[in-house]
């Protein structure tokens, strides 16, 4: 990042809540790590008490640097410019103010947004999807979802673009979102840790560890992650087909995968297109910091727009 | 269609080919339909000879009108703005110099472009689609493609973008593209019939006749008739999760179905979406003509950019 004010940013996902300071430099001085605090109906106000928390953690750690606004990002349906939560079918909210609670826990001003939205936004500003004006940045993780740009614009379709997660491909498995089928309850790295163990009885220790399994010659663990190549080509085929963008880039826990995951991916998309312009599959850059750097970038934004610095 | 120069339009359909001449208050004094000529590799040769005899029988039945542009309209793969058609499957061309052929037979500047787009460009300027900034009018005739229009700007994807026609949605029929399950090769108004033909053994008189057959209780057709709803609902569905537009509107010869093509789209794309923002579904308004007044304004978009007028 640019030389701008000093700023907090919190990612807040299905698994993981990231908090970071921003110093004025434009590095990160610190990232702390957290699991996502879950209290059921609660747990909207559960997140705002922990971003709270992570503040005053960050704070005492660096009395030298003081921010002079936060992001904040969650998932879900996510109304940027209102600054509510409109949805999370994985951590259970509906229509919370997330940026007004925010702002009286930090005492700062806050930019909010769409965890997904933004951090393809620090890709598509400052990593693999820069050089592209027609681009869609996948984020494969718990949840499946996609930041669109076209004609160098990002595409939000009133927050609820871009849910390809949620695109149905077959007729199973069940999905959060109460449908059989979904992208997400195929391809999702939680879903093939999920749907190894359901074949298998045997637990694992995430995705990651299910591809370990198929390179070990194990079927059942080939086969699901072969199913998921499959239903994440066909989607692909489909943004191909509708919006024809010049690249995909692909981000996320999944996409620490490299080469096994792009490679199949790239010959199943061949294999499904015929005249269409083929886009380019490409690994995000920024990688699992995307989330927030997109919050400290949306941040810096608010304080250009108000005029803060 | 406003005030303006007069014009000529004309709209090259999979089966069809349309000419109108626009007067200078915007009215379409006549409207010539003729076959749209075939002759192998050498079509769009006999397409632009076709346009140029159509504008002589036009002129010579209005020789008070005098044209100063046209606009001409083709299907397939279309650069609109290098004046190329790059590839149609369904009428046999490569990379054809469309623009400057036109101008050479007609002696008039012409606006070039793509059916679909054009076609979805009237109903956004004139029609059905006036209402919505993020919307896809999709049209469905010979074959199937969508024009998209996000945040107020038609959105063409270098020429490529809304080729939904050929999202697979089923391991067969064989598609006009060379691959198997093309959503044109199900639920268009051609493959309805072709395939209620290939299935029952009789000739009928297009997707219409197949319809009235599922209304008298033929079996065949009704099946035939569903597994085309099935399709259609699908495509619109990743279409949702991916744009999430505020409406989807139906136009092209299936449109002409009305309530019947409109009320069990809705049914099944309701049954599909779960948390989705629902788009409206709406018939086109404009109808059969949507191509030619879209080639007209294109005309008239030409006029004004060059300042002829």
């Amino acid at each position: 990042m640019h030389r701008g004010a000093a700023v907090l940013a919190f990612d807040v996902g299905g698994t993981d809540l990231k908090a970071a300071l921003v110093d004025e430099a434009g590095s990160i001085l610190e990232i702390v790590r957290v699991p996502t605090p879950r209290d059921g109906a609660r747990t909207a106000d559960a997140v705002v008490a922990q971003v709270g928390e992570l503040a005053r953690r960050l704070a005492s750690s660096h009395p030298q640097v003081r921010p002079t606004a936060a992001g904040l990002l969650v998932p879900g349906y996510v109304d940027d410019e209102a600054g509510v939560g409109i949805f999370s079918e994985n951590l259970g909210w509906t229509d919370y103010p997330f940026r007004a609670r925010a702002e009286s826990a930090l005492g700062l001003v806050v930019a909010f947004g769409h965890d997904v939205r933004a951090a393809g936004e620090a890709e598509y500003r400052l990593g693999a999807a820069a050089p592209f004006r027609d681009v869609v940045v996948v984020t494969i993780g718990t949840g499946i979802a996609g930041a669109i740009f076209l004609e160098g614009r990002p595409y939000a379709g009133g927050g609820m673009a871009g849910e390809i997660g949620h695109s149905k491909v077959a007729d199973g498995p069940e999905c959060v979102c109460g449908r059989n089928g979904c992208l997400e309850a195929i391809a999702s790295a939680s879903a093939i840790a999920r749907r190894y163990t359901f074949a298998s009885g045997i637990a694992v220790n995430g995705a990651k560890e299910v591809l370990e399994r198929a390179a070990f010659g194990d079927p059942v663990a080939a086969g699901i992650w072969e199913s998921a190549l499959d239903a994440l080509a066909l989607v692909f085929s489909h943004t191909v087909a509708l919006l024809a963008p010049e690249a995909i880039v692909l981000g996320g826990g999944l996409a620490q995968a490299g080469a096994l995951l792009l490679e199949p991916l790239e010959r199943r998309l061949d294999a499904i297109l015929t005249f269409q312009r083929r886009p380019q599959l490409l690994l995000a850059s920024i990688g699992e910091n995307a989330g927030v750097i997109g919050a400290a970038l949306r941040a810096r934004d608010l304080i250009s727009r108000r005029g803060l610095v």
